[in-house]
């Protein structure tokens, strides 16, 4: 496919590597322009403004920091909205809000654009290897129009139905989640160290049994010996991905006491200089306050 | 081997066919002897009293429910501990507190008997198909000495030293970890379901990627199906469970904030009448609080 | 002196007949008009805009209902700040966010206006007895000219220091505060509720030793009593303003695990249905919790 | 009257002095008796054993630690319970649990003897000037046959019913009031303070209007300066009232999601090493969370 991408930092660059790999003529921009030009050999073409990696493509994929990146990309007069074909379709895949989501659908809807939120799960080295998992939701035919895409990123796809929003919801849901275990291990593996049980030990049990999975077996790694380098996502962009949830959550009036006691672990560990480190150093919190 | 087995719940009792069917000559005990009586024909004996099933054994296995129910079996002037021959090991295999397996280590070694703190994981459903998880912990030479008994009822044994207690803080710890996955999932669940997202869908792709692990996928179903039956295993004896794990914490001096979460949710539960339902039921707390 | 003021809720609305009780020469706004007319007979003008409610003033008042409010009536291209005389004062005394605090006093700076934060406690009965505490931040000679309207709609002022943002903050966390007065007492109430002892005694107990403080006798009458009319502060309101100083908390990278746990019971009350009462009724969530 | 006291710590040894000063013929009994000997020149006599302390008296007082202590006290074989005449009161004025309580009240109850639980508010220097206030519930002519030494030791009595533990119950939780106070104080200053506002202002503002009351005054004089000297009440008791207001709650199936914030802060205090600090301290665990 003809296709742009915005956004080369340490997932979108090696995404892009596989789109290339993967036959599609890819145009790209980056706020800094070194970073793009990494790419020049292999890409169609360096964009210098969103606005020109938009132009003459099929489908625009944005790999940006925040809604704050995205509202400057999409919706300044001179932006993706403007230069955007009429018919192509713009895929946002990293984590924004569920309210941004919302406002990019109708946006391009009224510009007669396709709008399809697909963020994706994995760390930058399962973008190395095109094995992000992916969660796309939009106009069905976009999704099956938009898979070649898709399919050069990652290795799997769920359609989460045709509200691009849902795909948002579910990409924070997953991300909580991942806090949630974070937060559960730190606390546990204070109380074994406590006890004088390797936490190494108990991260066995527990993975040899009923938590064999990759969030316990890779994060309980990290935690259990304490060593969170090199940092796959940084704290400081996990908190955002936290006040989204809680956002969408106060939103649609739920409750989510857990997302507010990883909150507020979190805030304690930026506060405490860690905001650049990987965010499951926030187990370190946990350690501290056990007095470990 | 020559063994006994006290307590014939809805754990104990397929426990108990399997060491039989394993060959074990077996003795049982059951507080209500009716109960008892059901493996009359494929027991070596059905004892009258708990001393009398920890005579003549070379291992006296206690399935039972709590503290309490250890106390009266074991510390009874007329109980097990006066009765176990010298040299023959008791095994707990309960969820008891850390403190009573220190106190049974220590009363036990005093009149020259052993003891074995061997809890396990699994449900009743497990427990029949002889495929729990055994965490022992103990003397070394007495842990290989009981792996018959082991194997008979589990499909892996874990060994996590020479010190009972701390087999007892792991199985704490695993069932404080289950109650976390299950709490963060009713609280994602009543998130997506706000959102017009089925829980099933959202499960399905947690399962499909970082969260494929038995515990989301068998608590997962659960919850977002809002069905709890067959229930396995008793709000009121989880909320013990979590009891103890945050009597542990406390006296290990370890601050455990998801406990505390859980903790009010399932005395939430219990008071508002679910003390008998399966423990995954408490998201229904969750379901509840945000209007659903 | 010569002031405007915009919103007349059911807190401007005593504020203004007060002023111009006090001999204030006042000029009106409100969105919806007929509720402005009521004050025709006494006040110099009611103005059809907000603009025209800030020309020709020395002192202008907004007591609207949130940030998007104030948005609305200040940066609106033909709005307050484009009218308000160069040398006069804009005075928010509603409660805003501390980033729109930050936000007016440099606008208005820019333009050669003076802006004051002076935030007020007290519900609308207290409005009504000019009876309100003002906290008021900004250059200590603004504050001193606008001495005479605190004085008329408030029984003492505090100054809380030159930046106006700092009002805010102090206005935030004294609502925060009396959210942790509500919940620790509706919790209290149903734990001696269910040992049978009536929630009245124990509220007089408190308020006749270390407790003895406007918060814990009025919630607390109303706590007891389960009666929560007729409502003062709406719920919806308080989650507001709860989510305001969650805000600047987290601007600010300072914990807050207190109004975490408030807010999930403020939006849980929402979602079950409550956001018109009165904010002292998300008691009911903890005396539903105990199945009282 | 005729009574005895046992307990001479930092609470039992001033009340002992201002009984006295009442003109009571006091026997103290002190398990340090050294302490006890402090006080031979003006008690009736000093015991050297429980027992001797409660014979012989018309009401025979408890202030000691714990319910382990109590235990010690009046159920050991040669204890209280035996020594004290038919007809004769126990007041057990200390902070035990609500189990305890109902312990006591049934067990005096079947010897023809009284209970009364009369725990207190107030630290050691209200102890000392004879300003407690006195929480006492029991039969209701044993109150007013106590009445003076209530009288004696506080500046209030409040009368709580008939039933013993519900005195228990209030005073814990009391307490459990304090303590959020303590917690809700520390972060509003941890806020303030990253906000450039001295906390000492904020206070100010709190005690001025809706927050007038000693609670706030003393315990927010204390946290505000950062300065727990001369501490009152050792964190390490705080933490043993949380807990027993926790297992009160539990016992009534009441959900407490402010204790178990607190339990937690305690903790971590507890194993930072602030056991021995006035219980205000913890407020130190929210200003290092905030980077403070």
């Amino acid at each position: 496919m003809k296709a742009g991408l915005i956004g080369l930092g340490n997932m979108g660059l090696p995404m892009a590597r596989n789109l290339v790999k993967a036959g599609h003529a890819l145009t790209v921009y980056n706020r800094k322009q070194s970073r793009a030009d990494e790419l020049k050999a292999v890409v169609e073409r360096v964009a210098r403004t969103p606005a020109e990696a938009a132009s003459n493509v099929e489908a625009l994929i944005t790999m940006v920091a925040d809604d704050r990146a995205v509202e400057a990309i999409v919706f300044n007069p001179e932006g993706v909205l403007q230069a955007l074909p009429a018919g192509a379709v713009h895929i946002s895949m990293s984590t924004i809000s569920v309210e941004m989501s919302r406002r990019l659908a109708t946006a391009h809807s009224e510009r007669g654009q396709h709008f399809i939120a697909a963020p994706v799960f994995g760390r930058p080295d399962a973008a190395a290897a095109a094995k992000l998992f992916v969660v796309a939701a939009g106009p069905a035919e976009q999704i099956a129009r938009c898979r070649p895409i898709f399919d050069a990123v990652g290795q799997k796809t769920f359609v989460a139905g045709e509200q691009a929003p849902a795909a948002n919801v579910i990409k924070l849901t997953g991300n909580f989640l991942i806090t949630t275990v974070i937060e559960s291990l730190a606390e546990s593996f204070s109380l074994v160290r406590k006890f004088g049980i390797a936490p190494g030990a108990l991260l066995e049990i527990l993975t040899g049994t009923l938590f064999d999975a990759p969030v316990y077996r890779n994060y309980g790694a990290m935690i259990a010996s304490d060593k969170f380098e090199p940092g796959g996502f940084r704290l400081r962009l996990g908190l955002k991905d936290n006040r989204l949830l809680i956002a969408a959550a106060d939103d649609a009036a739920v409750p989510i006491p857990m997302a507010a006691l990883v909150h507020d672990r979190l805030v304690a560990a930026l506060a405490q200089g860690m905001g650049e480190d990987d965010w499951a150093s926030v187990a370190r919190i946990a350690y501290k306050n056990a007095g470990l």
